[in-house]
């Protein structure tokens, strides 16, 4: 789906930096750098990639976000590729007997956002795709984050998690701002417009003895009922009116034919 | 990466089906499906898939999630695959003139949770991969979700908006359950327990003339404090008091050496 537009600025915070843990393939790489461009993260670094770096599958599945891939840092163990950040979360999906905080990826964010407006710098450790993050690594970590998933299928794939706490970091830091509005192309209409409208339809109802007398007042109210239910815009009022008059002088003039 | 538990339930009211609109890569209904499975979606439409149907390449992408797959209903176009539903969101990253409302995913699935429960069936129409759902197809339905996304990188892959309306809807519908917690494996240490630590250690300090007499009351005082903030459990209580009596009693045993 695009919808791109590049004028528009990223947020202003840096997001954690997004740490692979020997990641196996390299589409994964692409499509997670793919996902962080999608939500406003930039960094990233790669401890060990099975396949070797650089990988052409990883920029060919980063579409879009070749930057990403191509401005990667490279380490050689997890202690390295954190050794200078602030704070370390780690992903993993299931329980790992540690005496960590659990967090969820928006209650982590959360809790470190207000450090890293101040300039702190914090990463995730996401581990490989078979078998996760070793128990050592995790044991790097301050606390642990994992994602709210059906238990009866947990497994998530790589660049999909990165996907959640991408998301997660955009809708905080963005105030969960959409590209679009909608809606609210024409100002809603004054009431002064709806009951013109009402009054338009009932009178021509009237002239086409559409009521039977003793209904009206019930029929009336009705049908302004399901009316309002339309929150009508300006616009909306004038599409309505001219179709209802349209079908008004189309059945006179048939009329008129015969 | 892994943690699924079959034993555990899935969340109980149905979700949203999930409408595929003339997907182009048979992967890519697998990873849907896939996400889907992930936070309890189950029912899988597809209008008219370009490649065929049933398809291999999609039963692979699965990985697990292959009955969610064989079970997806085929339809010839968006309009049929609609009808019996009672409610339709179309998902789209831009603004199409429409004049429709526009929801995040989150508060799309809020809106409509308590119709799901009360037995009414909604639907979300996910569009082509290279050109999204066509606007006579988003006019099917009675509002738009596009996703909150950074506005210089707006293009999300098929399977990663099917994830995050999944991802939304199980937050919403587990109450963000977590697959499991931490922490708390132990149950938060006693006040007396802790002090009981502080005296030790002060002791011990004490003993090898640690603190030079002036200062010993503001050491010990922010001593205290660095130990508070680690929240202790009285396992861990136990474990420094472990560690530290090793350490005294070791350097002991080397002193009766010399």
């Amino acid at each position: 789906m695009s919808g791109t537009d590049r004028t528009k600025p990223p947020p202003s915070t840096a997001g954690p930096a997004v740490i692979l843990v020997e990641p196996q393939l390299g589409e994964n790489i692409g499509m997670a750098a793919r996902a962080m461009a999608n939500f406003g993260l930039s960094e990233l670094r790669l401890v060990n990639p099975r396949d070797g770096w650089p990988s052409d599958k990883a920029l060919a599945a980063a579409s879009g976000a070749q930057a990403i891939v191509e401005g990667a840092s490279l380490y050689p163990d997890a202690r390295s590729a954190i050794a200078d950040l602030h704070g370390v979360f780690a992903t993993t999906a299931r329980e790992r007997g540690q005496m960590k905080r659990v967090f969820s990826p928006e209650e982590a964010l959360r809790d470190i956002r207000p450090r890293l407006a101040q300039g702190e710098r914090f990463g995730v450790l996401f581990g490989r795709e078979r078998t996760g993050l070793e128990n050592d690594e995790i044991s790097l970590a301050d606390a642990i984050v994992t994602f709210p998933v059906n238990p009866a299928f947990a497994s998530l794939n790589l660049a999909q998690a990165v996907l959640l706490v991408g998301y997660e970091w955009f809708k905080l830091s963005s105030g969960a701002a959409l590209p679009f509005g909608g809606e609210a192309r024409s100002p809603p209409a004054t009431r002064d417009m709806v009951v013109s409208l009402f009054d338009f339809l009932e009178g021509e109802l009237d002239a086409v003895d559409f009521y039977p007398p003793d209904k009206r007042p019930v029929m009336t109210r009705n049908m302004r009922d399901i009316l309002h239910r339309m929150a009508m815009s300006e616009q909306d009022v004038r599409t309505l009116r001219g179709a209802l008059k349209a079908l008004v002088e189309g059945r006179r003039a048939r009329k008129r034919e015969t």
